[in-house]
């Protein structure tokens, strides 16, 4: 009986499997090719893998006692179930990988387009016994013609060069990247130059294809980084990898195919042959840069933190996998630190907070899973790292969420009534960053929690809100939508321990800054401009913003949305050389800032763990 | 009936295999692994895959008819034979392919010893939170105290630092080549620097340990080029990579598989690591360049006859799986035409032929399956090249072989008796090229041949060597050497047909040479030296090479045996970063003639292609 199979059915897809007992729950999921999100890596920790299972399965272990309500029958956490007898599975819908919402960079500047790649047409004489010289010295000779001298070949080219030259009668286009000699194609191939642009988040992959030669955006498309399944920070993705003999390598091949995936879209979507894409960027933060080169990253995580490459890299298309011409570049942004990367390098480029020559004080905020931080005063840049990020985008928060539809993205509390915006409008699932600090401003307001971030109301709100006031799990709660108001019929409620983690996000962020205003000795009222970007920068409710504290208070700063800067940054490097080399220039010239070896990190983070506008 | 197996069994070796009914004999040979000559790639041209075979088999064909002669009972051509039923096959000695007699330079010269490839040995400082800078940043800053600023690390080298950094406790030892950094090992290594020099020939490979600090040759190690099987001459061989699908793969497998037979031999020998050896230098012909790189050289045997490649080309060693450091570094020679390849190139570099500031007259040939020829009058050089080689070698002479064991070097006749040297004593198996120049030289003076090559005895010479004068295949012929005293007991005869084959090839290196003077308007009076390369200029017989015409009568000039030339070359380029650079100026200052557009070509052979001394 023991090599028994189990079945397995998945509703409401109708699904069937069959497996052995005692298999893990989770890994019968992913087997079933449902794409099910694992924020916490599968530890138990992020309680965020719920499904509802009916059938025989292990008893609840610890961690799904800590995770689910009494009332959630039949509820498990894919992670830690065990399959013990035939089973009928449901994923809740929170726990579904979803396609992510595109943000498009909102900075309106100009970009000098002068394109690294660039097609040369050739009609070469045939060669004869008078003129026997080789395929490639014939080549050469006519590209001297047109100023291009000594270009390089790789064996790959030399390999296919007689054949090409052959097929298309000597007439012909080089395809170069300054000296380099890419490929050659038949006939005139000129006007067919395109690139793409990748920003490649712990949570979004964002892709952008442009017409080299114009500069225009073609088409942008964005997918969830599939590495998530393994971990949703990059530090649970570091566990993996090192608890897994090929984690590396399948945490690589996971992004990959992602990037694969999101240049066959544009293909098709901007009517573009992926042979005539030449040049692809990438920015990422440091972990996701080492993860799609194939580096290990695993000292990033390991005191001191250091890094295996901060310079930029160039490799060939084929050399990574990447399905754009074989024969094209890939050119990966250079990094700051350990946990500042190629994307913060990019938002500075896309701003031009590096080479901004007026001696203005401005600042940069960047959050995505991670918070980056860069201050500029004139030519000095200094920059900060906040593990930030997660509670912003749903992680660690009981019903938290992405910004995607079905997450409560507003919130107002006005005259005893809990108002709901809903992103897509429709019924709620859970919350997402910008919805959770609107309503931390609204509980603070209403004296529902305290400065101090206590959820214990004042008499006065008590009695205004006694309806909404609850218990989760033995602690403190807000109700924000009711049973049967929600989309799944499970109350959302804001409780304590959530309230905690959105204090010390902003706390982190809020210090963050704080030390960088100190190491430039810049006073709050110097600061002219702060620039949020990223996903979460765009969707904020700036007053709200204020009103918690999430950052200082700036009596003359203009606060703007920049959306998704690091996409610009690395479209730039794609059509213009001099933006690529400043690329380089900025990954020297910015001066990272340790906040935990500061010595005042401690004081300057619990009085910025505090509600209410920062002084 | 149809799938019946036949029972193949061979003697000596008592090896026994099964085939199908109809197999080609020799896909049977190959398939029991019994290395087997086919120099005219298996085309009944040559007659030279001799086998004794006993058992059914298909009727002669008409290309066995030609090359066997009745009393040869048994006796069958390997590449014409249909395996029909069970049988016995014995493999002709000569038939075998055996290893090469190893050929070393002989040019006493001074080489300037500044290696390309330098170790330099570093302990840096941990990482801590206040040294937070990247692995590869560690490394470029302590480089950068040493000198060397900005090297150039690959995505394989970045892979394995952040290991091999830890494991070695920060104490390491980086191999540059020059900007590139090549690789780092942990420790001190310093000392442990080698590089291989390998001369590719159309026949025979041979490869030399060097260590690079001193200059100082190790081991060195030879054999046969295995795509000898496919083909004697690089024509076969690109008739047969264009008439295989896998043809180019299969000869470039091939080549690579020997090469790194040699790499593993001389590792042994010279008890040196392969993991120590990061540099390997390349000289061959046009064809073996491109072969060895997979590069098709389809066009090189085709009107107007044009190479892929002339210049020079620098690959990772693990790119082409050449078996050193798999970071190590691969340069193949630069050419100077379809037929004068990276092999002259290192002749020339060897003998100092283009940097002679004298104004003195030098001509360099170099005798190997091809023969190329070069001439310098001071700064200028010309070259040309004849297909001369294979008659030299023993191709197209019936019972012709290459310098090996059992081969006739020697004859002399005198009194009525022919004195024969055999390589290694014994009895002889058939004649290698000096051999059959001193026999053609002795012929001559006997008036057993006239000077227009005919085997038309005087009636002096009928009288002198009446026992001699033979019948073959109703041709005239000399006997050399009786049945009872040959080793295979088959009586060695020189043809009617060998002498046309020997006039044919030194009527066009003689021609060659006399084309060459013409254009740089030499007379032979000026010419001061003759340089003789390769196997064949090395044990050739000077007297009987001028008493048959091979070269013209030069006055003055001195002759001499160089030896491996091209391996010399080989070896400059891998220990002088200056030799190296002088290869690349060789290539392109060095003019290539080809003879047969030059209008007065015909007449010149023709003159050239009578015995007697050349004026």
């Amino acid at each position: 009986m023991k090599n028994r199979k189990i079945r397995v059915i998945f509703r409401p897809e109708k699904k069937e499997i069959l497996t052995s007992i005692k298999s893990s729950l989770k890994e019968v999921i992913k087997r079933a090719g449902i794409k099910i999100n694992f924020p916490c890596g599968g530890k138990g920790i992020c309680g965020k893998c719920k499904v509802k299972v009916k059938g025989k399965l292990s008893p609840l272990t610890s961690a799904e006692k800590k995770h689910l309500q009494p009332v959630e029958k039949d509820v498990r956490l894919a992670c830690q179930a065990v399959v013990e007898g035939n089973i009928e599975v449901e994923v809740y819908p929170l726990s579904l990988i979803s396609f992510p919402k595109i943000l498009t960079n909102r900075i309106n500047r100009e970009i000098k387009i002068k394109p690294l790649i660039k097609k040369t047409y050739l009609s070469l004489p045939p060669p004869s016994l008078k003129d026997q010289i080789a395929d490639l010295s014939r080549l050469e000779k006519y590209l001297k013609e047109r100023g291009i001298r000594y270009p390089f070949a790789d064996l790959d080219l030399v390999k296919k060069l007689p054949r090409v030259m052959r097929e298309a009668d000597f007439k012909l286009t080089a395809v170069l990247k300054k000296q380099r000699l890419l490929t050659v194609e038949k006939g005139d191939t000129r006007g067919k130059n395109f690139g793409v642009a990748f920003d490649v988040g712990t949570t979004t992959v964002v892709g952008t294809l442009i017409d080299l030669d114009t500069g225009e955006e073609l088409a942008t498309r964005a997918l969830l980084n599939p590495q998530a399944s393994f971990g949703e920070d990059v530090v649970s993705r570091i566990d993996f990898l090192q608890s897994h003999l090929e984690g590396l390598k399948i945490l690589q091949k996971r992004i990959i195919g992602a990037i694969n995936r999101i240049i066959q879209m544009l293909s098709r979507v901007g009517e573009v042959k992926r042979e005539n894409i030449y040049l692809a960027t990438f920015v990422g933060n440091t972990v996701m840069q080492h993860l799609l080169l194939g580096v290990n990253p695993t000292n990033l995580a390991l005191y001191p933190y250091v890094p295996v490459l901060k310079r930029s890299m160039e490799l060939k298309a084929s050399d990574l996998g990447i399905r754009i011409n074989p024969q094209g570049s890939l050119y990966f942004f250079p990094n700051i630190a350990a946990f500042v990367g190629g994307d913060t390098v990019a938002v500075i480029l896309a701003t031009s907070l590096f080479d901004d020559n007026s001696q203005k004080v401005r600042l940069a905020i960047d959050i995505g899973t991670n918070g980056e931080i860069v201050l500029a005063k004139g030519k000095k840049l200094v920059c900060a790292s906040t593990a930030a990020g997660p509670a912003f985008e749903g992680a660690r928060i009981s019903q938290g969420m992405r910004a995607e539809r079905g997450a409560i993205e507003k919130v107002k509390l006005e005259e005893g009534k809990v108002e709901i915006g809903v992103i897509g409008g429709g019924r709620a699932r859970g919350i997402c960053g910008s919805g959770l600090i609107d309503a931390s401003s609204q509980l603070l307001k209403e004296e529902i929690i305290d400065s101090s971030g206590w959820l214990k109301p004042s008499s006065k709100a008590k009695e205004k809100w006694s309806s909404r006031i609850t218990k989760k799990n033995n602690h403190n709660g807000f109700l924000l939508v009711e049973r049967e108001k929600a989309q799944d019929r499970i109350p959302i409620v804001l409780t304590q321990k959530d309230i905690r983690e959105l204090q010390l996000a902003k706390g982190a962020i809020c210090s963050g800054i704080k030390i960088l205003l100190t190491r430039l000795e810049v006073e709050k009222g110097e600061v002219d401009e702060v620039l949020l970007a990223g996903a979460f920068g765009s969707y904020i409710n700036p007053e709200s913003a204020h009103l918690i504290g999430l950052i200082p208070n700036f009596p003359k700063a203009k606060v703007r949305s920049v959306g998704n800067a690091a996409s610009l940054g690395a479209i730039m490097a794609l059509v213009s050389e001099e933006d690529c080399k400043q690329a380089e220039k900025i990954s020297e010239g910015v001066d990272y800032v340790e906040l935990a070896s500061f010595p005042e990190f401690p004081d300057i983070l619990t009085q910025a763990m505090r509600f209410g506008k920062q002084d």
